[in-house]
């Protein structure tokens, strides 16, 4: 009955289900279902459910759940599994064709090309007809849950040309392949990264790509549902880095993940205090002079932080984009005039605030010029960490949040003390 | 030659060259290509870009771009016009099908499926059989660059299943559609919001989906393409939103776009660090006794701000993945108590420095202690006001950034003074 009940849904809605169940209960519902459902459940439950899961799993079980997925799903599945295991699960697969498929794509790196293809597509050779192609499309079809395109490979398996079903189904049937494929075709590279397989794939409007070998031979596809998955997933991780998160985590996740993910942010954060503290400790013999000057530190950090954050915002995003162009020289002219008006319009509220409280003109003056200088300083940081980063090869991304709120705040606020002392003179 | 140069590129790649010239070489070289380039490339642009290049086009020129386009881009291209050559523009499409469709287009809000749907889509009668629908997809196809699915209808145009190219190329000639076709199909209503369509695809995997009004009637239909283009645009605003840039714009806009988008979100963190001087004034007639409270306040503005941050960002993420689930009370006991692990981890290690720098023990525990409060608050603040705002219908993305930092700067630092004040006595 309960069987029945889930036969009526989705794969990806029962293991919506399945992730809010506890480890006995998914490992039940997952031993009742049909072998061919559970293998596309497995591969959409979350990835510590479906740890928990496989782990009830003998070896036999997991290779009969492979044999029902893609293999690009059969890798991925396979390489989750701890080292010892993977062996045997591979020995337990039946069909030899399948086994070799995806032991070849367990060789490349999961953020290549190769790591996100499947084997499965439809080839056809380019002397072949119409008719004859038509033909063994159907036998091949089988295999391929959703057709796209049909690559068009020479006798060597290199890639020549790709045509649709539409273009098939629109031919004569005695029509050589080779007069009606399209020698237009994208494809990338087995060793691409898959954030380049992702923009080569949106810039396009591709729904699904060839994955080539330096020889040009037909490895295999990628398609846009898992290109979708890989946005997504690289969006999750950059707004997670921007936040201070450093690994991926829900919400819904132990709090010891959470604390794993987020404490070491923290720990920095209380560095970049501490050494705040040492600064401050070091003007106490101003304190009883000029006593505003420390009430206005906590201003101080938050703007540094600010002007820093958003630049490097923009400059993580525009480096993930490929849209930043033009010479350093330029950014930084740029960065110095927009930050030197956003400066100029918060320096005269803060003159307006003092003015407002009565405070001492020129302590608001130089407190109002400190800050501005501190607010281009910021900048200056914001845009240009995250582009040395990327020259290193370091993902930006990092740069945008506490690494970059940390190193302002104390460099801010030791600019801010020196420039107003130069200023009121002490 | 600079046309036949052109001829062999993407529009994609021409629309990118275009972007880096000036106004007038990008209309030079619009007026100069093919028609049926050109509107490709149109849509491609920066829409800053064609906004400028369509200035430079009379509404007959503009009209003819439109005719080249699919459905779904001529609509969004003519909606970006200003209202009064909106009509005009209209006026000049010849195909009357072509206009009645944008027409019926342009009526849907941009945010909802209407407004990304395109009227292309191949639709055949259950009614039909095999050999006669393969007839008429012949016809159909022409229109639709792309057919994903065969959407099947009933004789009152109500979207009753799907079948696939291949269904229809391994079935037998004489079978009625009604036989071989999926009644199992997925399908959005037009007025629901893009990013529920997003999810929707994104977990079933669809390339398409057709979309349907309160009766049930195929309208048109969203490709993949779009919606992995909603999907970037919704996970670069929120970036933004997080680093304090409140409206689309990239690292090469102008000065003066940039201050826009940057200058509110620092005039708000200002009027926060504003308050923040106020509050340490209060405590002025504390700084001859307990100088050192003032030298932390950095750190707990920077501390209370990260947690925040963490928190809201986690949250804000798992409302846009529909994965905060549990009741409240469960969310609220889990966040006190990851961030009294986090605090005491913390704490300790303040206490540590103060014994290091050789400062008062008592002052030391009051420091840490009031620390770790404030990283209790700010840790609920930032879980609870952008669960807060997604209830009351406010899009929760606003709450990670300025607006908890600041927020959290505030508040973190009077009870920190309060805190700290009620342990050292004063
Ligand atoms: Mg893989
Ligand atoms: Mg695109
Ligand atoms: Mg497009
Ligand atoms: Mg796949
Ligand atoms: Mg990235
Ligand atoms: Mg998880
Ligand atoms: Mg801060
Ligand atoms: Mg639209
Ligand atoms: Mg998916
Ligand atoms: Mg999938
Ligand atoms: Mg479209
Ligand atoms: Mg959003
Ligand atoms: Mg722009």
């Amino acid at each position: 009955e309960l069987k029945s009940l889930f036969k009526e849904y989705h794969y990806a809605d029962i293991a919506e289900i399945l992730d809010e169940l506890n480890q006995d209960e998914a490992v039940y519902v997952i031993k009742l279902l049909d072998s061919e459902t559970t293998s596309d459940v497995l591969m959409e439950l979350d990835e510590d459910i479906r740890e928990k899961v496989l782990r009830n799993l003998s070896a036999k079980e997991i290779a009969e759940e492979i044999e029902e997925l893609d293999t690009d799903d059969a890798a991925d599945m396979i390489s989750e599994l701890p080292e010892e295991r993977q062996e045997e699960v591979i020995s337990n697969i039946e069909d030899a064709e399948h086994k070799a498929e995806i032991k070849e794509l367990l060789a490349y790196d999961e953020d290549t090309a190769g790591g996100l293809m499947a084997k499965e597509l439809v080839k056809v050779y380019e002397t072949w007809t119409v008719a004859g192609c038509m033909r063994r499309i159907r036998g091949q079809a089988k295999d391929v849950t959703r057709v796209h395109s049909i690559y068009v490979v020479d006798k060597e398996d290199k890639l020549i040309g790709r045509l649709s079903l539409k273009d098939l189904i629109t031919a004569k049937s005695d029509q050589k392949i080779a007069e009606i494929s399209n020698s237009n075709v994208d494809w990338v590279h087995v060793k691409d990264d898959v954030e380049d397989v992702a923009k080569i794939m949106q810039k396009y409007d591709l729904e699904a790509i060839p994955v080539v070998d330096e020889n040009q031979t037909l490895l295999g596809r990628i398609t846009i549902d898992d290109i979708v998955d890989v946005i997504r997933e690289e969006a999750d991780k950059d707004y997670q880095l921007a936040a201070g998160i450093s690994q991926d985590v829900e919400a819904d996740d132990s709090i010891l993940e959470l604390t794993k993910a987020r404490l070491p942010w923290l720990v920095l954060g209380l560095f970049g205090g501490l050494g705040s503290v040492f600064i401050m400790k070091g003007f106490e013999h101003i304190m009883s002079t000029v006593p505003s000057l420390f009430f206005y530190t906590p201003l101080i950090a938050a703007m540094a932080g600010n002007v820093g954050v958003q630049s490097s915002a923009i400059i993580v995003q525009g480096l993930a984009n490929d849209s930043v162009k033009g010479s350093l020289l330029n950014r930084l002219l740029k960065e110095i005039g927009l930050s030197l008006i956003n400066g100029l319009a918060l320096a005269l509220l803060v003159i307006l605030f003092g003015f407002i409280i009565g405070q001492d003109t020129v302590e608001s003056v130089a407190i109002a010029v400190s800050m501005m200088s501190v607010i281009v300083v910021a900048a200056l940081i914001g845009t240009f960490v995250p582009i040395i980063l990327d020259k290193r090869g370091i993902d930006p991304a990092i740069a945008t949040g506490p690494f970059i709120t940390t190193s302002n705040d104390i460099l801010g606020i030791y600019l801010f003390f020196v420039l107003a002392g130069l200023i009121i003179g002490f």
